[in-house]
């Protein structure tokens, strides 16, 4: 027995009293030895050592994450730095929309943001990884407050028109099944030795075993209608408190049935490493990184400014660019360097002296169409009605997905949803109509989901990317042939000219990739001014 | 193509444009017309319709979640209620330790809680699940504030002293493992026809294509090293971006080397139904639901009320109690009916005159042990050093968990993590220790995950259920047998008492079990007055 009056025991008695046995020990030894690798190259945010000659300048174009990184980093190791920006806003893709704002798209459709204070759509990037250590750094770095995002809700809906006579099953139950049929089909091959080859001896019962767990399944390793399945997918009806409230277990769906929800995406949305939990937001809406960026940068950035030529010599790029505010106006702004940020879907429109093979890279890339459209409601009834906070219902009608707001849960007045995250086709057919036009189409496919939608629906807000003036699309599409031609000749210096943003990242519409190409670019850069490399 | 001078399409044209069949549209009102079966019984908060004759009282034992859940409706029903309780403080069970807190146990061990301002234990409950609907129902009502729960981190830890030479393993490269090798067994299975019987046609096409990317299987159906597997269990180099940012994969465990982690319950820790996101914690610890109750009871509670002797005589009962500011004293009140929602724990080692069927089951059920302990750090290393943010690593230790803050992400100076909840054996070991020893053992274990321990251990807390004062145990531990041959028992109103509490449930040690229990009681009570039992 342990002594109570000796309130610190040596390891030796802890050791005795809770039998740690000497081979646990020499474990623990063996792992400190090991270390824990990080699953990452990223150390922190990058320093630049040495300085520059006096007054070495860089031009940066794109005061999206990108280009102010670029700038913070370059002017702290001492380089006289400027940005110019085509909004009247800092931030690129990294954009809220709120009530009060106004946003006119290509073809001069105008949308006047009515949204309640507090709520927003995010265009563009909305939820963070734990991974994406540089968009982290930066957040901490600018003082954003972050708030968990909610990936996986499993109360929220899957949908496919084609199944279940188009009602949406909760993504608890389809999750469960199917994780309880495979568990039972693989048992099932097990004990009739099918799989002799691939597993043998102790690891046939091993496995055998922890199939029961992990697929809940019941006796005889089956998948049945009971206490262990609902325990998973839910109950008929839950188990309560008092007499008259025993739990009653639901149905699971056949084998058959399970297969035809076609969900298996929707399954394991919350899986792939870049969705996995614990995400995170922006309180206030992602667009408060490249606010709070862009006003800790203050007259580094000239606003409304159009850039129209890039044309680089052996002593300096000298960029021309139009002030917004003076329609037809042809200013130009010249340094010794130049880092440009423009997406490359509005780059490969300008005149730039670069080499064949940048110039080639620059015209490779093709960009993602994608539609998001916020519709606020007259009262959170997905809260209210449906018990769905946060997380995203997926259907395979052309709106995708449903994202539910993951801040303010519980509370009372209205509330902004995702009604819409389109890509592929789907999102070249919303980006054919009006706006007004998507937010009925996401109200129309939205409602099938929610029947609420047409009582409640209250205002919206549709932005398809491809019709965004700075963008011109979402983000750049690679493949594993262009990637291979031509993405080294994209990130190399090219005379005074370096590039930086998403597409210079091998995490394409990332805000992670374009913080880290920035990085690399201006840590490239750098050497080569501390080179020599004569300005 | 849309007419971009009409902005609101008829649905004739919604239909057209986006190719809407009519088959969907019948499936749409189909849908409608099913509804959407909501999963619980629980309709919101109980309403007693009809008013007891004046005066009529009601005395509650207990001012936890029942107890004050019972005083607060039978008040708006009309009842007189009082309430008498052992602490000092409202909630029971429902509680958190803070810096300046005093706390001694069964034993006489006094505990001065050290952590800083606004760091908190919950000793007991800690999540709530988001079907919980009479606890979140309850925190609207009384304006406690929620935040989200993380319940799963993908990058957190499973620990396992036998296995990996005692290194702790990312949950995501476990969890990607197991489901990559059961889908390539599988899916080898399938294709070797082992399974004709049970997956027929067309059927096996669909679950080889999805187990595919269920998953994450490369060519040929197997499970490889490469970006399909990586894309869940993290990279061996993380992509970035750049020129020397291309990834590189990292290599799966083998099948056997993942059946040696034995981890298959940290695999489903979060798709328990109880555990599946979104959970939910309120603001500042799970104690703010006790207290603001309490506060908004004010008066009916008397606090600092030990319970000796509970008595029923025809025209009502009688509750004897030691004032416990005045050792030794017996004061006693007398109301027409009693709810008692003391522990079964306390309970049974009282006198009570209720019939031998509901004797008999308040002597049936033993409590459970459980510990945890409390440990603030220096800093919060877990995010800092190894981005886990929220969430459960699991261990095989006696401490078998660590949880992280759910909360103040991201934030500088000190952190409480709970640094054990152990159950079974290991609780009963750690029981039998000082609180110190506790302590010590939480670090001597936790240090095999978190080398960093010893480095930044500032002070801890411990507190063992079986020697808290005013329940001796952690929650009523019900089987099946037990539960056929007392619950229903325990539940019925015996003469002038009623029972209520997490124990008088189905949902044991839950916070929903004692309020819907609570509920239950009080409805059936409320019916049994106004049918005319005199009081």
């Amino acid at each position: 027995m342990p002594d109570a009056s000796n309130p610190s025991p040596s390891r030796r008695e802890l050791l005795r009293m809770i039998g740690l046995s000497a081979g646990g020990a020499a474990m623990y030894q063996a792992m400190i030895q090991l270390g824990f690798a990080a699953e990452s190259s990223y150390t922190g945010p990058i320093k630049l050592e040495g300085r520059p000659r006096a007054g070495t300048s860089v031009l940066i174009l794109g005061a999206g994450l990108a280009g102010m990184t670029a700038a913070w980093e370059l002017r702290k190791a001492g380089y006289k730095v400027k940005i110019l920006e085509y909004n009247d806003r800092a931030g690129g893709r990294n954009w809220s929309l709120y009530g009060g704002d106004t946003y006119t798209e290509l073809g001069g459709a105008t949308q006047h943001c009515r949204f309640d204070k507090g709520l927003y759509l995010n265009p563009g990037p909305w939820r963070i990884p734990y991974h994406h250590h540089a968009v982290l750094d930066t957040c901490k770095m600018l003082g954003v407050k972050l708030e968990p995002f909610i990936q996986v809700n499993y109360n929220a809906f899957l949908h496919n028109s084609q199944a279940f006579g188009g009602k949406p099953q909760r993504l608890r139950t389809i999750k469960a099944d199917a994780q309880g049929h495979i568990a039972e089909l693989l048992s099932k091959a097990i004990q009739q030795n099918a799989l002799e080859a691939a597993v043998t001896g102790e690891d046939r019962e091993k496995l055998l075993e922890g199939l029961r767990s992990w697929g809940a399944l019941g006796k005889d390793h089956r998948y049945v209608k009971g206490t262990a399945s609902s325990n998973r997918r839910g109950f008929e009806k839950d188990p309560g408190g008092g007499l008259s409230a025993r739990p009653i277990p639901s149905q699971p769906l056949t084998l058959q049935d399970m297969l035809s929800a076609d969900a298996w995406s929707g399954l394991v949305a919350g899986e792939n490493y870049e969705m996995q939990t614990t995400m995170f937001q922006p309180v206030g809406g992602m667009g408060m990184i490249g606010k709070t960026f862009g006003k800790a940068l203050g007259e580094v950035i000239r606003y409304r400014s159009k850039i129209t030529e890039i044309r680089q010599d052996a002593s300096g790029v000298t960029v021309s660019y139009e002030d917004l505010a003076a329609p037809g106006s042809t200013l130009t702004e010249r340094a010794d360097w130049c880092l440009c940020t423009l997406p490359l879907s509005i780059l490969s429109q300008l005149p730039i002296n670069v080499g064949p093979k940048m110039e080639a890279a620059i015209s490779a890339v093709p960009y993602n169409a994608s539609v998001k459209v916020g519709l606020q409601f007259k009262r959170r009834f997905w809260e209210q009605d449906e018990r769905i906070y946060g997380g995203i219902s997926y259907t395979d009608t052309p709106i995708r997905s449903i994202a539910y707001p993951a801040t303010d849960y519980f509370s009372d007045g209205k509330g902004v949803l995702l009604g819409a995250y389109a890509g592929g086709q789907g999102a070249v057919e919303l980006t054919s109509m009006t706006p007004e036009q998507r937010i009925e189409a996401a109200l129309e496919y939205g409602s099938r989901i929610h029947p609420q939608y047409r009582a409640e629906f209250d205002n919206g807000i549709a932005v398809a990317w491809h019709r965004v003036p700075f963008t011109q699309g979402c983000a750049g599409r690679w493949t594993e042939d262009t990637r291979a031609e031509h993405y080294d000749n994209l990130c190399q210096i090219d005379g005074r000219i370096a590039l930086a943003g998403e597409h210079a990242s091998y995490i394409p519409a990332w805000m992670e990739g374009a913080i880290t190409s920035a990085h690399d670019a201006i840590g490239r850069l750098h050497q080569h001014v501390l080179a020599g490399a004569r300005p």
